[in-house]
């Protein structure tokens, strides 16, 4: 069975040999860009619609809040006052609109290579790409790998929104890349970055931890449930020069964020980092 | 698409319309027993073999701690000193052995409905079986429903390893079973309680706590990832009269268990009772 649709159904086998499957409804959007197949379709089920890249599920109206708040409050609530921030792959934009909750943020920098992402999402997935359009907002359609070579000491926050390690991502989990990224952070700034599933890709997960504690000093792994990703259990990795993990959180900022979401609030950021013992062992 | 093995692949659809689809090898045991249909599958996949239910997922060997050591270790831990223990259902074992791991115990009583699954578990799948064979387990192949009804301050610890709410596992959703379990507690008594998915189940979990506030003044609820139930998240009531959640650990005890387990550990264990917003506006 490939990955993709067919006879009604979308499957996502990983190489593991399971996976998820959604009822299928119709496609909206299925092109090949520059750099990959780009699909938005409508499912039968409480999903709604969902975007996939190369038949890899990247998310769904249904569910995305499970991984956008994840990746943007959990760094963004450990930074005294977010100001920059930039965002790396994330074309559909729900990542910006969570980062663009905070009342301290100025500028976000989203940076896709994929142009036709951006766009299909607009069109297609408004409820998640709605703060693209926001005036602090600046979109650049660019390769994150050169676009962050020359920005240095300019953001607070950077999210590593990317695609898998394969295809058009694969330059993003890289020692160079990272090295930039950290060269680009401002005094006390952060860094998150999707981190593949404990469960599913362990080898692919401690390749990764092992490229980015090269790079920075403090390197640490939280993780939630994904219902649409296989597996239902991501990771992302929170790295620093200096801000250790749940060393800071001010407790009215926290409240003002919480009511604006479906997932997070205090408690649940306080248990984030508490890992099973089978990923530590491999991190 | 019907849930069950179809072409090569075990597919499992929830009514919101996704789920899991897992690469199937050899059917090893499949029969009707009195009460429903009892499989077990070898996959071409990490997870091992699979036992299903009325063609529902109930376990595989790859991912069945992450169910088994929560349904176990989170009351049992809690309690000063957990010396009799009544599961409920969970006839592949699973949760009998993790008990088993707690030196306090001196009795288990396994009431399963179906001798056909204890059977077959015992033949098929050994490493979750392997438990059931300890002479401190007696094993009761009867109705719970029935089993619970004269059972007065008899369990420090009962753990309600079910099916879901409807087929055999019916009966053990409602508030006159609860009402006996309840009964069937020694003083400083915990129930456990599989309570099924916060994602996809959000009526069911609803009606139950629902029915298990009636019951305890203190009910509360935990969750954790499981990689084979649709959604990947899944949730457990605890229950009591007297105990707290996160009121008592013995870092010893505690130690001890977190060195024969997966998941499990300290900070695992404390982070479990912290909720999603979605899930604590449900309960």
């Amino acid at each position: 069975m490939k990955n993709g649709i067919e006879n009604g159904y979308y499957h996502e086998i990983t190489p593991s040999g399971f996976g998820i499957a959604i009822k299928a409804g119709k496609v909206l959007f299925s092109k090949q860009s520059d750099f990959q197949k780009v699909e938005v379709f409508e499912t039968e089920s409480d999903l709604g619609r969902v975007l996939t890249l190369d038949d890899l599920m990247m998310t769904t109206e249904g569910d995305e809040y499970h991984y956008h708040e994840m990746i943007a409050h959990i760094p963004m609530m450990h930074h005294k006052k977010p100001e920059s921030v930039l965002v790396i792959g994330g074309g559909d934009g729900g990542t910006v609109r969570e980062v663009l909750k905070h009342k301290t943020v100025k500028k976000v920098v989203l940076c896709e290579i994929d142009g036709m992402v951006i766009d299909a999402c607009k069109e297609f997935l408004p409820t998640i790409s709605c703060g693209l359009t926001d005036p602090r907002v600046e979109i650049k359609v660019e390769d994150a790998i050169e676009f962050i070579k020359d920005k240095k000491n300019k953001y607070d926050i950077v999210l590593i929104d990317s695609t898998d390690p394969m295809g058009p991502g694969e330059g993003l989990f890289t020692e160079e890349f990272y090295t930039n990224v950290k060269s680009s952070l401002k005094e006390g700034g952060i860094v998150a970055a999707q981190s593949e599933s404990p469960f599913v890709n362990k080898t692919e997960i401690k390749k990764m931890y092992d490229l980015l504690k090269k790079v920075f000093p403090i390197c640490s792994t939280y993780t939630s449930n994904i219902p649409t990703y296989p597996g239902g259990y991501w990771a992302w990795a929170f790295c620093s020069e200096s801000v250790k993990p749940l060393s800071y959180l001010d407790d009215e900022r926290c409240e003002e964020i919480t009511k604006t979401c479906k997932i997070y609030n205090k408690d649940y950021h306080m248990a984030r980092f508490a890992l099973p013992n089978y990923l530590k062992e491999i991190l």
